[in-house]
């Protein structure tokens, strides 16, 4: 276990106790930059039939990891260079990319929660091995606080839930409209993407106020 | 006068006229992008001795302008291309990227109101004619309200207040720690860098909830 992985689980431990005895609500943030979730076949296309993504590290999400793979992602206007893909495969390819990604790539952006595609733009993805041409699966992500059951119980709070966090400093942001997305596969992580971390000057593990 | 300047008169009189008469408080918001103030000798090395900057169109600031001249500025990890220039000149050059250029260009990003440059990093800019090596001047500009004197008294601010401002919708948003500079050198507007536009999907013009 790596050293940031036990400081996590400090942090963790602290703060359920903390909101377990009412004496106050943080959660630690992280910033989730660009990245692409491929399905089966896709992968196949970018890096050959039968290849294996290969696992660069876990995330904190349960069973999530950064592949050692990145792609390239082009668009009307724009192509942007070494976008990391995570694991591991899923029903259907979708890319996470910021505002600021969309302009540069030409895309109209699509404030959307993770696995929810339907009607949103496409995109090309670049592997060594070949291209892949996307309908739809381009979306900015929603705001969203990842929250293991015994966590939400601390925190008292369910599934679908809207909260807000607060940042204090000198750039100091509240986010509204932040999704609860309770349950066994769920770690406490309030995900938000980079724009959101660089508007509010947010590093990895800095801890937000929860707002009820 | 192009329609946007009468957009924004009109939508000044109306948000001032709402203030006065205490029916709420909203302020127009703008981005500022990546952007570059020169000193007359820097612009000497960049583009040539003796050269004028050409006005590429007003702002909304009362005589400040864009120029037709736009240059690139490097730091020890990356290159960004087509900063604008913004005019008039002024004493010292000052350069203001966000926090994202920052990552970029590898320069420890630092927050700062714009003129306050003494201890922040520098750069190399790049012109047409030469290039600069800035010691200090690159600034993450820290989040402002411009308002004329006539707009502060209709919305009961002074110069130095410390104020907030909302965003409603999808990614509602609360920016916190927003200095207020009043005087007749400036007009109702929110100044606030790409990443925090993009944080909260703000668009140029849109009106925000101000927090006193």
């Amino acid at each position: 276990m790596e050293e940031s992985d036990i400081r996590r689980l400090v942090t963790l431990s602290i703060v359920t106790n903390m909101a377990r005895e009412k004496k106050g609500y943080y959660v630690p943030a992280a910033a989730s930059g660009r990245h692409v979730h491929l399905c089966r076949a896709d992968a196949a296309k970018l890096f050959g039939t039968g290849y294996e993504l290969k696992i660069s590290r876990m995330l904190s999400q349960p069973g999530q990891y950064a592949c050692e793979e990145k792609i390239a992602l082009a668009g009307p206007k724009g192509r942007i260079e070494g976008v990391r893909v995570l694991g591991p495969e899923r029903k259907e390819t979708q890319v996470e990319i910021s505002l600021t990604d969309s302009f540069k790539l030409g895309i109209e952006p699509v404030l959307r929660m993770s696995g929810n595609i339907e009607g949103t733009p496409g995109c090309t993805l670049i592997g060594p091995a070949g291209d892949v041409k996307l309908d739809k699966g381009v979306i900015v992500a929603a705001r969203h606080l990842h929250i293991s059951d015994e966590e939400a119980a601390a925190f008292g709070l369910k599934n679908g839930d809207i909260v807000g966090a607060k940042k204090k400093g000198e750039r100091e942001t509240v986010f509204g409209n932040i999704l609860v997305r309770a349950g066994r596969e769920h770690s406490l992580e309030l995900h938000i993407d980079t724009d959101e971390a660089n508007a509010a000057a947010i590093k990895n593990g800095d801890l937000l106020e929860l707002i009820k």
